[in-house]
């Protein structure tokens, strides 16, 4: 492989497998012989790290949605600059846990933010890059929910049904819209799940010329 | 008085006596009846203080500037919408140590970022709203330079003279844009330029009918 490496993002809410997924999915890479970071948001880099746990503290002040959305930019604007940009640059395979279309689905979706002031901070901090590929990992909120039932929640983890509803809707929504984003059924044993992610990735893999 | 509270600003660079003569701002409102509030940017409510603190910290990990802008824009989202507006709101009149003045002197005319890029965010997160009154403490930065000697600096304040003097220019040209913003010359004895505050913030009252 030359040249700019390719951006590659999972998506999907708490619950839907996202971790083990994510591991199929690099697995999937490094078998085709690409080299692959792999990172997080929000998060990726020290600083964004920290924005990452002032945006999942529970606290009792109320965040403000537009703050919350400006700590989220912020981080992806140091995770492109220091961690993502220079990968791609080298050749290196970026696959991120969540990247902007989370930021549609929770603050646009989710919290009912306004879209266009996201694509406004999109526009400011991504310029035309885009992911290359997204797996979205669908699964009804009220199965979700019980895979969850036990684990300590975050902020966002401790919304209520309606507002993960939301944050489904907005990630279809997109999912609908772009064709860079494909629609993973999470229903299915995690065995399942996996088999369908390293189809999705070695159907991309063959569509841009990384394996036969 | 009733309705709506004023807003006034505290603007100026490092080594200029800011805290002071915030100080003289304030008991001359006091001093005139008014119920005011003293608080500072970036900061001035919880979650905001720890975005304060991920921006001053020293750290080897180079800050984007797109970063550090939108961390400036959340904590001062975060401070409108839980403490400046609502104490405007109930009559009380909110004094700032810093605002949004200082980000186009210093991620602005320091860092040279793009004002365009500052004013999108400066109208998402502000609407409408502007100080009342600005304060600008001007001061030659090789002097104020002199009276940080000594004293531990964070990441803005080790900054070069260079900064400061391109900080200076910023604040200087937005003074000259900005009837709101009074020009304060900070170069005399503390006693003169306290005197000097007072004077201009008895003005300030008189203009808007706080006392006669």
């Amino acid at each position: 492989m030359t040249g700019r490496g390719r951006f590659i993002t999972l998506e999907g809410s708490e619950g839907v497998g996202k971790t083990s997924n994510l591991d199929a999915l690099i697995e999937t890479l490094r078998a085709a012989g690409i080299e692959v970071l792999k990172t997080r948001e929000p998060g990726g880099t020290p600083l964004a790290e920290e924005i990452r746990g002032l945006l999942l503290a529970n606290r009792s002040e109320a965040v403000d949605p537009i703050a919350e959305l400006l700590l989220v930019f912020a981080a992806r604007a140091q995770h492109l600059a220091t961690v993502i940009e220079p990968a791609l640059a080298t050749g290196t395979w970026v696959v991120s846990d969540r990247f902007t279309d989370a930021t549609y689905a929770y603050q646009g979706g989710g919290r009912g933010g306004d879209e266009r002031r996201i694509a406004v901070l999109e526009q400011m901090v991504q310029g035309e890059l885009q992911p290359d590929l997204t797996l979205y990992l669908d699964l009804d909120p009220a199965i979700a929910a019980k895979r969850m039932t036990g684990r300590e929640r975050d902020r966002f983890e401790r919304e209520d049904r309606v507002f993960f509803e939301r944050v489904r809707a907005a990630y279809l929504a997109r999912a609908a819209a772009f064709s860079r984003i494909r629609v993973i059924d999470a229903s299915p044993s995690l065995d399942a799940v996996q088999r369908s992610v390293r189809d999705c990735v070695s159907r991309f893999l063959r569509e841009c010329g990384a394996i036969e």
